[in-house]
């Protein structure tokens, strides 16, 4: 049982983190911590792990940074959150999300199994050599369902169609299973290339993405 | 009011259409039909269009061909319900959607959005000439996120992380109205690097996708 942990990042992970140990009576402030979590970007996992001092397990919550990061310590681990987060909720946001946790001994991934499970989060064991694998994976699942959102607006706007009308095609498509529908399922290659003139002559930036995109239907729809 | 509706094809959006249509009481075995609504592929609109008998309205519910293809029907519209189908569900997956409804003439663009509501949907207008950048829209935010949702469960396959876990961070995304987070919303380009590496040595049929949506990315989030 983990009854003290020291949270270091106060952003939109941290923020639920640490709203959520708080719930559950975990002692947030204390010298002696059993666990140091680093809640910072990527970008700065190395420095502030060099600056805490040795004794407690370290670990992050980064996707795709591996565990050597963590150096000098060697009681150390990583849990990912798998979730987009915002300022705008909190330690709710962790409820009915896994955590990839990511250890080099058998109770270095105990214990990140047993803070995931602590959060709140569903935590699975992922290997720490094919976390940029898998983060990857997370991007193209989160960030880039913000870039086809985001893209398909403009179009709409280009069209004079209410955006508002993406979210009931994009919520039931997830709800349905992803199951593909649409031109590309069919076989119909007039309209995808109805679709480029159109995309060409008012939106050329985005020409290239539903181009490969096309493709890339093509390839995995295939399988 | 339109009381008779004759309804060609069965896929679908024809099944769904029909069972709505029933519901409300129209009548859809009549000789001599208010609309002819056409829910067939796209690429059949045009001969089935010539089959059907002159004087009734006659209309399409595709969304990108154009009015022309109901040729020789003057009285002509189309409406399409912005919404992926499945027969595994029924009539009730019209509610909350929304609709493009297209027309040459103000009587036309009406019977289209009666047609719509009728049929429970939300109408809007969309010039005809328009229609395939908003189709492609369409397919962006609807086929595509399938595809992200494939390539991603084959990065995660790859991992040995459970594609379950990408469900919870896709609906997040969404309920969240689409705020981007991650490595390129941070400026992080090490882990997108990391990212193409990754993808390069494992799924190398992904990496054209996934850096044409980080470079768009870019794009629609500087604008």
């Amino acid at each position: 049982m983990i009854n003290t942990v020291r949270v270091v990042g106060a952003g939109r992970v941290g923020s639920a983190v640490t709203a959520r140990l708080r719930e559950r009576g975990v002692v947030l402030e204390t010298r002696n911590p059993e666990v140091v979590l680093l809640c910072v970007p990527d970008t700065a996992i190395r420095e502030v792990a060099e600056a805490v001092e040795p004794g407690p397990w370290v670990a992050h919550t980064s996707g795709a940074t591996p565990l050597s990061a963590l150096a000098p310590h060697h009681r150390r681990f990583s849990i990912h959150p798998l979730q987009t987060f915002t300022h705008a909720r909190g330690a709710e946001q962790l409820d009915g999300a896994f955590a990839a946790v990511s250890g080099e001994t058998r109770e270095a991934e105990e214990m990140g199994h047993e803070l995931a499970r602590l959060l709140g989060l569903k935590p699975f064991t992922l290997a720490d050599d094919v976390r940029p694998v898998y983060h990857a994976g997370a991007v193209i699942a989160s960030n880039y369902l913000v870039t086809l959102h985001r893209a398909a607006t403009e179009l709409f706007d280009e069209a004079g169609a209410p955006a508002a009308a993406l979210e009931p095609l994009m919520a039931r498509t997830m709800e349905n299973g992803f199951q593909l529908t649409g031109p590309i399922a069919r076989g119909d290659t007039a309209t995808v290339e109805a679709h480029l003139q159109a995309i060409r002559s008012r939106k050329p930036e985005l020409e290239a993405m539903y181009r490969v995109l096309a493709e890339t239907t093509r390839i995995v729809v295939a399988r």
